[in-house]
């Protein structure tokens, strides 16, 4: 019954999430047709939240189909996993070739890839697709990041772009990332950079609750500061904003909160794939560790009524500068969290033949996500100036800004380790770059050690390409090690 | 023809580790007999290394079992991988029940499980071996670590024990880890701790050299100096001779080493399982990134180029004070990283259902094995007093020494930040022993933030177990996101 098929697009799952998106393309003028697996939800849904607008229903995926326009496009807003797998089992038979479904959940990169090359074989158009940008995002303006079948990009493109979030100068931040699972993948890195991001302010905070024996709206003025320079950005903004919630009672609410913070997801995935192709990113890494050790609070709770500090836990020097200085250190943190995000993006386009628009990623996470920042203009810039640009820290504006904030960088790192308060994150920034700077690393040590124990063998500086053995000890023997590592 | 029937055990692999584990063998009363793949080196190895010896040859698979006494008993050192499942493969039609197959190289630990449990339905004990000591420790004692099949531990158990390390007071360095893959499971950490141990002497020798300008030769006498003291261990004393060891020139050898070290492998391995258990071993992690930033040695040669450092690199105060403080954030990081592995292993027993006896660990790694140490027998103590001990962080010797060492370990990081000099190894374990002394990290602004924009409620901390949500800007929408991580 083709005077059925009057939707524009399907969307299939009605938690918060999905909620929000329907009644986003609904104000762009899209009509969608609402699906849930508990068809209640689907009726709630348009008696209220839905009420007065175009937004229409479907009780089975067979009627969700009947419904849509060719070529029919459902999207997928459901757990990451087999849910994703079973909602396309059910869909298939309700589909024709040309047909398009995008999954818009934190589907693992792997499973995107596995399911574009299999519903490719079907005739049907697979999208994976990042959607950052919280329940707000989607509501008002997400940042979307599809990939996969390239012909399905300029079937949804009209609606991805008119529903996605607007960068200062109005470009859409939305764009085609690349082939295959590249969309779920350039969403992985952004939400391991977002961990980056909340680690970073978190351990700012932690130094200026117990090193500076700052107030929660003490620290939310600087926050407010702060999101008015060179650091504003999302989740400043929303610091602050949390800074100054206050509880009932009309204390500070965050402060109530329990320190507990889980990280099974995309950070883990990231820090995970960053081990896979041995690309130091060190900061994803550190966050989701901090996570881990702050989901041990009993462990915890037990070490700190054994485990010594340090005597003075109060900083004695001026707390303005040293304020000031934690600005610079929190700002050249996060450059080289960024920098690491782009080096493991640029190792994955190698290993999988992606072409990715790393000025585009940029402007994709200009606006509308979590790590929106006007910094992400500065790093778009940068790869607009120079798209095969090989390392942002190689930018001149970033060069620069690394230069000005080291010193001050320097100093937080060791008033930090004074004062005993952690800081996992922002130091192993300082030691990224630290490393990266040197021509020579004390990696040769090593490479003599293995070969000392293991006649893994070495190269010499004077004779790269050569592996040679040396006999340290004088005694054991010449065979060098092919088959095993000790 | 059973009178053939005469060797102990027979092994398949030639490579160093081989030859020298079947030497050790031969050392002590055991009839060996060897095969390799490529027949030729059976001959070669008769005729050379194992001339005047009891070991014998054989050249096909078929004549290799031939010649074992029952039960047969075959230990394979060869590529991990699919060597090992061709190797098994082609034995199984030439074994029996109760016979044993034993893996000797560094198979990952999820393999070992799998092929436990396929070999167990077909009545063969399968066994996975840590094998650690490198060439030498294979020649004249290595710590080995089996686990699998719980009734091939006694045929094993004389031959084992016999061959390995002796501890000082003559306890063997072998004895059984727990079923399936444990003994890989534990010889995987032991490697992961190993990357840390040489991360973390590598930083102190980068300080030595750069901060201080201290010579090879210098350098050498205060690792000699280390050695005699707490820190006493193999890696300390080959890092001695490293330093010590001349090239044709009369010039340090080491210094002239690539510094590109190598990460494919069981560091990497420790670091991806960390994180997929949610335990923060933040160490081997740093320890693993530390090898993959040394191998973008191009990038690094442009980074030096561009990026600038602090102005003053060389350390200005009292040099012999400093040298000291060095040998104490060795320790002291050394601590942390043994308590992280310890904590994995914890958990994965709890994963896996495995009963590991850590103070046995700690003795199969007190003596034979590259991580050997004085170090470890406080560990095997510390659990010995306590077989329940929670972390090895809250034993009273290394409280103590935690406690001891922490001014000049913060004094370290600190100058070591100031000098411009990269330590993400000694700094992330400042960072994890002030983060688990910490009753209250700063996740509860990682919860806040997390609810704020994308609804993922959080616990309150006088509310245990309750899962709450609130509105932080007053507007939006009150569902909780129930299927969605943004």
């Amino acid at each position: 019954m083709s005077d059925q098929a009057t939707a524009d697009i399907g969307l299939i799952g009605l938690a918060v999430m999905g909620q929000n998106l329907i009644l986003n393309m609904n104000d762009h003028g899209f009509k969608v047709c609402a699906f849930n697996r508990t068809v209640s939800k689907v009726d709630h849904f348009l008696q209220n939240e839905a009420k007065g607008t175009q937004i229409i229903g479907a009780h089975s995926i067979e009627e969700l189909c009947a419904k849509l326009k060719r070529p029919r496009k459902v999207m997928l807003l459901v757990k990451a996993g087999s849910a994703v797998d079973a909602f396309i089992e059910q869909l298939l038979p309700h589909l024709e070739q040309g047909d398009i479904i995008i999954d818009g959940g934190n589907s693992h990169f792997p499973d995107t890839n596995r399911r574009c090359e299999e519903l490719k074989k079907k005739g049907i158009l697979y999208v994976g697709s990042g959607v950052s940008g919280g329940e707000e995002g989607a509501r008002h303006g997400p940042s979307l990041m599809p990939g996969g079948h390239p012909d399905a990009w300029p079937a949804i493109k009209p609606i991805f772009q008119a529903i996605a979030a607007k960068a200062p100068d109005g470009a859409p931040c939305c764009d085609w990332v690349g082939e295959d699972g590249a969309g779920h993948y350039v969403k992985m890195v952004h939400n391991g950079i977002e961990y980056g991001d909340m680690q970073l302010i978190s351990e700012i905070y932690h130094i200026m609750r117990e090193g500076l024996g700052l107030s929660d709206d003490e620290m939310a003025d600087i926050f407010d500061e702060w999101n008015k320079e060179e650091l504003d950005s999302f989740l400043i903004e929303i610091t602050r904003d949390v800074l100054r919630f206050k509880d009932t009672d009309g204390k500070p609410l965050v402060e109530k909160i329990l320190d507990k913070a889980g990280q099974k997801g995309t950070g883990k995935w990231t820090g995970i794939d960053s081990l896979d192709r041995g690309i130091p990113v060190t900061l994803i890494g550190e966050a989701v560790y901090a996570r881990c050790l702050s989901s041990l609070k009993e462990e915890r709770v037990r070490a700190s009524k054994i485990l010594k500090g340090p005597s003075n836990v109060q900083f004695q020097g001026d707390k303005k500068t040293f304020i000031d200085q934690l600005g610079q250190a929190l700002y050249a943190s996060k450059i080289v969290s960024y920098a690491q995000g782009f080096m493991l993006m640029r190792q994955a386009a190698t290993d999988f033949g992606w072409n990715l628009n790393y000025a585009g990623i940029a402007l994709m996470w200009r606006g509308g996500c979590i790590i929106r920042s006007v910094f992400l203009g500065q790093i778009k810039e940068a790869f607009n100036k120079n798209p095969k640009l090989e390392n942002l820290l190689f930018d001149k504006f970033f060069v620069d800004a690394a230069a000005k904030a080291q010193d001050a960088w320097r100093t937080v790192i060791g008033s930090a380790a004074t004062l005993g308060i952690p800081t996992p994150a922002l130091s192993t920034a300082l030691s990224f770059y630290d490393g990266l700077r040197h021509e020579r690393l004390p990696a040769n040590m090593i490479q003599a050690q293995r070969d000392y124990f293991g006649a893994h063998t070495y190269e010499r500086l004077d004779k790269p390409g050569e592996h040679v053995h040396t006999n340290w000890t004088g005694s054991g023997g010449n065979v060098a090690a092919s088959t095993y590592n000790a």
